[in-house]
């Protein structure tokens, strides 16, 4: 997963874009960059790690001019490069390109094979590459013109952001997969991929891009293009359970409202017996507090977050693995001790952590231990951009939720119906993408992944 | 303030060291550090920093031996030099000599003008280094004797850990300013400034430290010596208000249950209407919870932090201070807007803080904000260890509760009382200190104070 | 200027590599890399600085393989960027192409041009990116054929190293401007810019590489191809004179021997009077012992190089650019004191130098100061890989030899003659290059250059 | 050994510091170090590693104050310890107590042993924290007074800086084994251990210190105080054959005069038939260049010092010890091949070194070797601060020069005599410490050593 953040029109481009990047930090933790277009000049900025990390005063203050645009990547297993990083910039006859790119291509390997063909050389393993040197083909002397056809030729979930010269160009695709926002500022236009990255900095939120839509930005003149045919929307509702941040708005919902109201779903359908409920922090926080109100059962922090885990802490050899979770979650032994509890946890995809999470609450004393997850069984494999693992590793797809329960060694076990979490999302139920839970592909499946792919990218 | 703790007995006493000293973080962030005994030699390892970041996998294997003690030190304004870093470690003829200490002296002063004028020679200036030159004058043949005889000379507060060659001593002052217990692993002996750091490693709590109570551990033995005049206790309330872990038990209760115990008394005392009961995070999450429960208000989750706020973020100079805060603390719009909220934080020391997260709600659509304080109104310095500003830098020394309320914004402003607090505590009020609130202090106060110790080394 | 060095065959590829580079340093200080092709995978370890500053244990062993290819890089003013750095490498269709590339190309403006209107992407500013462009574009599956029209295009000079897959190509413009020699070590072939590489790890000196000449050396097989029309030779006489390493030799003499034969031409010429003859340390030190020997003056060692002056030494600023000077040469003062001396120089070019050595020796006491150079005046610009200042920086092409004498300060000034220079190079006069000197280019001189050779990447 | 300077009354006395190091780079490579005086202020910069990687602009800024003292280290096996590094610095009753000291105590293990009975603790291993102790402990109020008692308890070899405060204290001991010398510039008084660091400032020259003699600089005066009774005058010979640096005038002398007089009488004492002269770089070059004068034979560079070699230098592991040296000293095979050669070294110690340089040779294509060497055999261990190796690893204390000819492989080997010697130096050869060569010590040996001592820090 990514985050993306542009704006165009303000004279403090290069520091918005890195505040837009801070509020985005979730959406992915591995690298950041920003890009920035001043006098005919790119200025650029990546690294590997957090925002905070990435970015100094110096560097913050080096991106000057009014236009620019920013990514943070998630950290996938496998092509962690460092020439990865996006923003990907080259410079071309046509001028400056850049993107920073939210999703996944489902025909990158045709894309990428058919272009080497004709002798275009490739500097990255990343599908965004890909829309460049499509871009780089394109001879029309209209940037609208060029990045029609070039977009019209990729297929898949993106929710991207190109800079040519001085133009900022934002697209999603016409299932609307991931989110992308359009904001004001100081009459600047901002386009983020979470409303979160708006609130930050006091930016008005104006309406969400829609899906198949092209903004083109320039000299404060926004022009929308819809040049795709139209589809079924097909919003993921994964970003609502996991991903997104609670204070974000995204597919016209608020995410915390959406997460309580999983929670209190989930304790209509759980209906079990407790001293107290308790999230799992803070992936649980929410649901919890959704399930606790409703259900009318006392709220605990059972478990606390130690706010000291750095990256670099060492886990002495002789420790079991569930000693590593014991020094991230402090649980409070007086608070568990002989209790029954309902445990929620937004979800379950390899089975460990909550294994773990389990063995630490028994360890400090708690008698029962229900644990309730706000979605349903994952069990699919997802194309569109969320790194879930192979299908092989995905515990739902391989065992049932009985045996779920004994593995994780809870003593009962409550997902989320696919109807209850489908009546919590506020919107139109047909608008969302369930494939991984229901196993329903709103779009043809790719048959052959590039190797290139197999480094995920997005 | 800091931590420390002590293992004796243990084949891997440096590694259980730094896994102790995690679970101690938070009473010191500022620099860390390691003293390991092997065969005759000292191994150290310190740095500035957290923990996770002074250590390596390489520095941890390297403390061989099976005693070793460590320390968290607090960033203090003005004297943070890596030369202060602890355990304090000199070669000397008694052998090698090694000091941990959290608390404070109160006649450190004039010790150290004596020493200095019969040829001592001072390395740093912290007053933990008073009591390695006390112990380096006495010329008995007896540990026992040149311990005792040197700590007769200190006054004020300390729990503190010796190591003189492969002997552990721990000993605490006789009011017990500072907590100290006293724990088992595998029959190695443990002291360590919380018992959180007994649970992390799976050690049994044996119990606590006594104030005036000196402990020499040494081949696996541990001998009891009290040689000091016995005093009325005097533990530091703070340590239950705010300064010590959650799951941590100190002078007798949890703190988590007291932190509820504080916020369900102020629910009583207070009696504010409101939509719903907010903490601030996380601080105030404790009593909050305590306060939502007594009341029987919703507890919801206004505000929540960032967990990606780096020590490296850059604020661009353009945004005001209040920015910072809401880059930490990200408030949920959609749940405050509009709303008459009770928030909760635990104490209240120059206001500036406050100030700020009341802007933030304010700015975020809350409509009425009463704001809750754990504790009463905080008027006078300590002298034992907490590291307050100066008393014209405490808002409630200087201001009304009224005025404290016009200065940090909120619509009400309601401090616990000093009776309130002594009831949450559990065990005997009389044994507090409360000096901070009441401004009658247990022990002579110092007239003079080193130059030194206006660096305040703890 | 440049240095290159490649081997073909032996299973320590990388780290004999990583020697020849060490040997060919001077060529190259800027930065340096090296590839190796190990089982179908690309081994690139490049970076900034001196070859000793940018590998370390760990990268040379992991430069795996049996062909190995490395570049050492000079720095020149202005487009000095990390990912200038060579050898450069793409992934492609026709497999893995590094490129390492030592001379200058004259129709790379033309070159590249055209490229990039078929919609290549640059990814550097270097003139050499173009050859694996044009290599790119090619569909023969000869990989013979593919090079050789890929050459065919270029023009100008150039000595360079290909590695497609795990064929080492290596070849030489047609004038023969840089030197480039064949070598042998246990099987294995080696290319080199010097002889002085191959002497380092004991290889043996096999021929030069022939202008006009391609080497295609696979499976420890090396086929020679010469497809170019033969041009008159142009071999450039200033690596004899400076750039050259003095134990090297280069089209068919020993460095050291042509410079000693200079300095005796030039003893010839200026007749002096004089106590002793001195070396500017250490580019005249050949020269002048040349010099003292035919003139029967006695050699002293005036001016002593500082081994100290680190890349970081900061002159405070009170002191004057002579100073720094004297920080790096430290004369002696009772050996020159009251003195008439013979300085011999290899060149002067901006003038500035010598003026700075003419200052430090008088300040030094030297009465009378005849300063001799060891070539002509250089007067025009090189378009074939040496890195000489603008026209209007060139003193000899703004100011009589008087002028000079006068600008440095010295008693008087003596260059050699350009039928001196030529007699002492050993071979056939009229196969050097002289263009610097006399202004005979021997190729067509580009009358537009590229923006990107602005940069001069050679 | 070590490097001292020193300057009183320059408002610039840190940065001309920082240039005399520089100057005296060669006496100490390990470490370096700058104190100043500002207001009551004492400013420290001290790391391992040379001048220039220890200091930078910025630090070099940071040194205000007129008074400053600086130190060079010299790596010795062993104790080579950050904390090590000179100047040392203690804050006591006294004032600011600075020391900077090149040479050896012959006493320090006694000395050690009464401070640390009386309660002194060391923070160092090095001899020099002796003399800070034992001003600590005197309590005369007259200055003068107490530097006195304290030097007279220190017996050896020690030319020492001391500050106190703003008074800057130079010392000697009464047999002036190392050198010392006072110059002036802009009023400002300046000590340092040779006059090199005073002609790179441009200050003058105005005396040595002298054997014996303490100097008081304050407020821009000097007092000289001669407290101990006189000794004959022991010179360290090695200085002139060796160690200082050839601009340097010691002992009376040019020292680049006494290296040519010491090659001259080599000449006459050797007598060897051959094609040419040439030095092992850089070590012989004087020496070579006075024999190649007083034989009448060319003089030739037949092996050119490499100056790209860093202290970084990977050498793989398949290569000989014997190639590390090929990689510095580059032999010119066209010159040394089939040639009978006179090879002037200063001095053997070990032997291996010479050993690699004679294969370097033979492998170049030297037919015959004459090792010529311009010192007679050292015999004996040095207790004045020359760190040679334990005389089990002197060569010449276990092999006769016929048997040290075969082990370094030469045709012939030539040492010079001590009357050669003595005759080269200029002043009186009785004033001279010729102990390493002879065994006849100017002063008692120490029976016994310090631990400490054996850690050899100076």
């Amino acid at each position: 997963m990514c985050g993306i953040f542009g704006i165009s029109g303000h004279k403090e481009a290069g520091k918005i874009t890195y505040l837009g990047l801070y509020a985005l930090q979730h959406r992915g933790e591995e690298s950041a960059g920003i890009v920035s277009y001043n006098k005919n000049n790119i200025i650029m900025k990546k690294g590997m790690g957090l925002v905070s990390d990435v970015f100094d005063k110096k560097s913050i203050d080096s991106l000057k001019g009014k236009v620019a645009i920013g990514h943070v990547r998630y950290s996938t297993t496998g092509g962690s490069h460092s020439k990865n990083i996006q923003p990907f910039f080259v410079k071309h006859k046509n001028g400056n390109l850049v993107i920073a790119h939210n999703g996944n291509l489902t025909n990158s390997f045709d894309l990428s094979t058919k272009l080497e063909q004709s002798g275009s050389i490739f500097q990255t393993s990343m599908d965004s590459e890909i829309v460049v040197h499509l871009l780089a083909k394109e001879v029309s002397p209209s940037i609208e013109k060029r990045v029609i056809n070039a977009l019209s030729q990729i297929e898949g979930a993106y929710s991207l952001l190109l800079m040519i010269n001085d133009t900022m160009i934002a697209a999603r695709d016409p299932f609307g997969f991931r989110p992308l926002c359009l904001g004001k500022l100081e009459g600047a236009y901002i386009v983020a991929s979470e409303t979160c990255a708006l609130d930050l900095i006091n930016a008005t939120y104006v309406r969400d891009i829609e899906p198949g839509e092209i903004v083109f930005i320039e000299n404060g003149k926004l022009r929308s293009v819809k040049a795709f045919e139209p589809q079924k929307h097909a919003h993921c509702i994964f970003e609502h359970i996991y991903f997104a941040r609670p204070d974000s708005m995204i597919f016209g919902e608020t995410v915390y409202n959406v997460r309580k109201k999983l929670g209190a779903c989930l304790a209509e359908e759980a209906k079990v017996e407790a001293d107290f409920v308790m999230p799992i922090p803070d992936s649980g926080s929410f649901a919890a507090l959704g399930y606790a109100q409703r259900s009318q059962k006392p709220f605990e922090l059972g478990i606390i977050r130690n706010h000291y885990i750095g990256r670099t802490f060492i886990q002495p050899s002789q420790f079991t693995r569930e000693f590593k979770v014991r020094v991230k979650l402090n649980p409070i032994k007086n608070v568990l001790n002989g209790k029954n509890v309902v445990v929620v946890e937004d979800s379950i995809v390899r089975g460990t952590t909550s294994q773990n999470r389990v063995k630490t609450l028994r360890n400090s004393g708690a008698k029962k231990i229900h644990f309730c997850v706000s979605c349903p069984p994952i069990k699919n494999p997802c194309f569109y951009g969320i790194d879930f693992p192979s299908k092989k590793e995905l515990i739902a797809a391989n065992k049932s939720v009985e045996q779920i329960k004994d593995f994780i060694g809870a003593d009962s076990l409550h997902y989320l119906s696919l109807n209850g979490m489908l009546d919590s999302v506020g919107i139109d139920k047909q608008s969302f993408c369930t494939a991984c839970f229901s196993g329903k592909y709103p779009t043809k499946i790719p048959t052959k992944f590039s190797k290139k792919m197999l480094e995920k990218n997005k």
